[in-house]
C-alpha cells in the first residue's frame, strides 16, 4: 500500500512539474510572440492616427467601429459581430474660453463631459472651495450669482494613483450640480491630475435633476494655482467663461466583438475587453486605446501559435463607457439573450504601462485559486493576483453566474498626467510597456482557459 | 519556567510589533515627504538645463562639480568634500557626418566615445555582420580597406532590458579593435537601442593595445535598418564617414561627497551614490542624472524627517562612470587612507523609473537578512530584495569588508530608449517615478541605518 501510495504521489509530482514547465513554456512563447512579432502597438497608431478620437455618438466614434470590425475580420477569427446600443450624443463646439477679468488673461480649459454652453460671455465672480466638502457644506444661495472654483487637489500620498483620482472623481461628476443648488452660475475645477501643466482634464459630469444646468469647465492644474494665487492676491477675482457646448438625442453605436470558439465549451465565455470610445480631445491612447490593442492582441496571440482554447475566448470592444456605460449593459443583454455561460472576464482599462498584476473581483476561494499562478507570472514582473477591482465594462457580467472579474494592472504612476487630456496621444505610449501588458493578459487567459474556474469555488 | 518563557516570548513579539508597527509609519512619512516636498524633481531639473551634459575633462563636468557642491552645502550636511581623480578628455569635435554613396543620403550617426577622428572624409565599401561572433570568426585581412557594420540587434525577447543590453554592449567596447584586426578602416554599428527611431546611441569604446585605432560609429536603428536594406538591394554599399573626435591628455576632476554623520559609529558608512558624469549629448537625465538627486534626496529626507542615523549616511556624486570609473577607483582610494569601515552601499544607475526592488551583490545570508524588509516594502509596489548587480561606481568597496552592495532597480523597459542618446532629457523623467526612487533607497537606508548588517553574515 505504501508504495502504491508514493507511485501515487510521484506521478502526480511528475506529472504537476510537467504541467508547471509546459505552462512556463507555453508563457515564454506568448512573451516571445507580443515582444518580437506583436501587433498591438501598430493597431494603437491605426487607432490613434488613422481614428483618432471618438466619444460616443462623433464621427470618429463610427469610423472606430468601422476600423474594429475590419481589423477583427482581418485577423480570421470564428466570429465578429456586433453589438448595437443607443449612446448619448454630446459636442463640445467651437474651443472653449476662460480668462481672468479685466485683463482677459487666459486659463486653458476644457469643458466637462455633458456640460450645457454658456449662451454668450458668462461672467462673475469667483468663490473658491479647497475640497469638495467645504462645498457640500456651504449655506444655501450663498453662490448666489457666483462661479463656484473647486480647488481640490488629488492626494499626491496615495501611491497607487488610481485611490487618488477615486478620492476627487466624485467631486467632478456632482460638483457643477451641488454648486447650482448653492445659487452658483458657473463651475470651474482643477483638473484631477498630479503634474503640474497645462493640460486640462475633462471627463464626465452629470446634472441632478431637480437642479440648474450650470456651464462647468476643469481647469489645468497650472491654470487652477493661478486662479488661486490672483485670488490670494486681489481678494476678489471675476473670471468669464465662453463655451458652446451641446447635448443631442440619443442616437445608435455599436460594441464590436470578436470571438475564437472553444473546442470543448463553446458556449463558455472567456472575456477580454476594453473600451472603443474615448474623450473628444487627444487620441484616447492609453484611456483606452491601449485596453483595446491589448485585449485584440490576447486573440491573436493564441491564434498565431496555434493554442486552441477549450472555451470560447471573447474579445469586446465596449462603446460608450466614458460617459453612460451604456455598451456594457448593451453586451450584458446581448450575452443574456445568447444564455452565454461565463467563466472569467478580464477588462485592461488602466492604460498601456508596464505590467504590475491583476486584481480580481471575486469570491476569496476562487482568488486564491488565480493566485496559485504568480509563481508563473513573476518572472515577466507580474507581483501579484489579488482581491480588487475588476472593470466598469465587465461589471454587469457578474450577474451571469459569479465568474472572477479581472483587472488588468499596469503601473498607474503616469496614467493622470495623460487621462481625459490632448496629451492621451499615440506617441505617449511605450512599445515595450504595451506588449507587456498584452503577453500579461494573454498568459493570464491562456491559464484560466486552460484549468477553467471550478464551481464549487464560485458560490 | 514556561511562564517565564511565554512572558519572555511575549514581550519580544510586542517588541517586534512595535517595530514593525514604528518602521511602517517612519516609511511612510518619507514616502509622503518624498512625494509631497520632494526636491529630487527640481534638483533634476537644474541639473539638465542649467549645467546641462557632462561628460568628464568637460566644461560642462566641471559646471556639474560646481552645482554639486553649492547643492550640498545649501542642505547643510554634516560635511561635504571634493574628492580628485584624474580623468579622461574626449571630445567629439564638429558634429559627425555618416552617408551613403553616391547619393549622400545621410545616416544618424554619433561617434562612440575615444573614437578618434576620420582626418578627411573616409569613404569605403561596408561589410555586414549580424552578431559579434560572426566577426570574430571573419578571417584576417578579410575586411582590408572595408567599413565593418555591426548590424548586431539587441535581443527584445528578454524581459530585464539590462540583460539585452549586457548582451550587445561588449561589441560596442571591443568591435572596433576586433573590426581594425582583420584589416578594417571603419566601424559602424547599429545603435543599442530596443526602438525604431532615429536616435544614434553613444558609449564607450577601447581601442586595443596592439592594433589600429579606426574611427567607430553607432547609427541610429533606423539608420542601421537603412543601410541594411540598402546592402539587400544594391549588394555592395559604399558609405562615407566624416569626424572630428580628439582625445587630449587626462585632467583633473573630482568626485563631490557629503556626509550625514553617525551619532553612534561615525566612522562606519552607509554610502549612496550615482554618477554625476554623462555623455555629451541630451542633458543625462536618467543616466544618471536621476542617481544622483535620487542618492542628495536620500540625505534631504532623513534631515527633513530628523531622522538621525546611527551609522554616517554619505552620499557620493561619482566622477567618470561612463569612460574610466576612475571616480569610484579614486572614491575606494580615498576610503582607504581615511580606514573607513563600510556598512552596505546602494548605487542608482538605472534610471529614474517607477520602483520595482533592489538587488545584492552580497552573501546569500546577508541578502536573507535584508529580504526580512520586504513585507515592509510592499506597499509601495517594491517587490523584491534578491541576489544581482549592485553599481560600478560601489563595487570598488567590495574589498572594505564585504559590504552587501546595493543596486536600486527601476522598471527597465524605456531606459534603452534614451540611454546614451540626445533624448536623454529632464522632460522624459516622470516626477513622480523619480520621487519614488528616492523614496525607495531612503527606506531601505533607513532600515540598514536602524538595524545594521550583522557582521558573522558577510563572512
Amino acid at each position: 500500500m505504501k508504495n502504491i501510495a508514493l507511485t501515487f504521489s510521484m506521478v502526480v509530482g511528475v506529472s504537476l512539474l510537467f504541467a508547471q514547465e509546459s505552462d512556463s513554456t507555453q508563457i515564454r512563447r506568448i512573451f516571445d510572440e507580443a515582444l518580437t512579432r506583436g501587433q498591438a502597438y501598430e493597431n494603437l497608431r491605426e487607432l490613434c492616427k488613422n481614428v483618432g478620437n471618438r466619444l460616443s455618438g462623433s464621427e470618429g466614434a463610427e469610423k472606430a467601429v468601422e476600423w474594429s470590425v475590419a481589423k477583427m475580420e482581418s485577423y480570421g477569427f470564428d466570429e465578429v459581430w456586433l453589438e448595437p446600443t443607443m449612446v448619448p450624443k454630446w459636442d463640445r463646439g467651437a474651443k472653449e474660453k476662460c480668462a481672468i477679468l479685466p485683463e482677459g488673461k487666459e486659463l486653458e480649459a476644457l469643458a466637462l463631459g455633458f456640460s450645457v454652453g454658456t449662451d454668450g460671455p458668462l461672467e462673475a465672480e469667483v468663490v473658491q472651495f479647497s475640497t469638495m466638502q467645504a462645498l457640500r457644506d456651504a449655506p444655501e444661495g450663498s453662490l448666489d450669482g457666483k462661479i463656484c472654483f473647486l480647488d481640490q487637489a488629488m492626494n499626491a500620498k496615495l501611491i497607487d494613483t488610481f485611490s487618488a483620482y477615486g478620492g476627487c472623481s466624485g467631486a467632478r461628476v456632482r460638483g457643477p450640480s451641488v454648486a447650482a443648488k448653492k445659487g452658483a452660475v458657473g463651475f470651474v475645477m482643477r483638473s484631477l491630475g498630479l503634474r503640474a501643466d497645462d493640460f486640462p482634464h475633462t471627463g464626465v459630469m452629470y446634472y441632478s435633476e431637480d437642479g440648474d444646468s450650470i456651464p462647468a469647465f476643469a481647469l489645468s492644474t497650472n491654470a487652477a494655482h493661478e486662479l488661486a494665487r490672483e485670488i490670494d492676491r486681489r481678494g476678489s477675482v471675476t473670471i468669464r467663461m465662453e463655451a458652446d457646448c451641446k447635448n443631442f438625442p440619443d442616437i445608435e453605436s455599436n460594441n464590436v466583438v470578436c470571438q475564437i470558439n472553444g473546442s470543448e465549451f463553446p458556449d463558455q465565455i472567456i472575456t477580454v475587453g476594453g473600451h472603443l470610445d474615448s474623450w473628444d480631445v487627444g487620441e484616447g491612447a492609453h484611456d483606452d486605446g491601449a485596453g483595446v490593442v491589448h485585449s485584440l492582441e490576447v486573440l491573436r496571440i493564441l491564434k498565431s501559435l496555434h493554442i486552441t482554447p477549450q472555451y470560447s475566448i471573447r474579445c469586446v470592444f465596449f462603446m460608450n463607457e466614458e460617459n453612460g456605460t451604456r455598451g456594457a449593459k448593451a453586451h450584458a443583454r446581448a450575452c443574456a439573450e445568447r444564455g452565454d455561460k461565463h467563466v472569467a472576464a478580464m477588462e485592461s482599462d488602466r492604460g498601456g504601462f508596464t505590467p504590475r498584476g491583476f486584481t480580481v473581483d471575486g469570491e476569496s476561494p476562487v482568488i486564491e485559486y488565480l493566485s496559485q499562478w504568480e509563481p508563473l507570472l513573476e518572472p515577466y514582473n507580474l507581483h501579484f493576483i489579488r482581491k480588487g477591482y475588476g472593470g466598469t465594462d465587465i461589471k454587469p457580467l457578474k450577474e451571469f453566474g459569479n465568474p472572477p472579474l479581472i483587472g488588468f494592472v499596469p503601473d498607474s504612476q503616469r496614467y493622470f498626467d495623460v487621462h481625459h487630456t490632448a496629451n492621451d496621444v499615440f506617441e505617449n505610449v511605450n512599445k515595450r510597456e504595451l506588449e507587456l501588458g498584452a503577453a500579461s493578459m494573454a498568459s493570464m487567459i491562456y491559464l484560466i482557459d486552460k484549468y477553467g474556474v471550478p464551481e464549487e469555488l464560485k458560490n
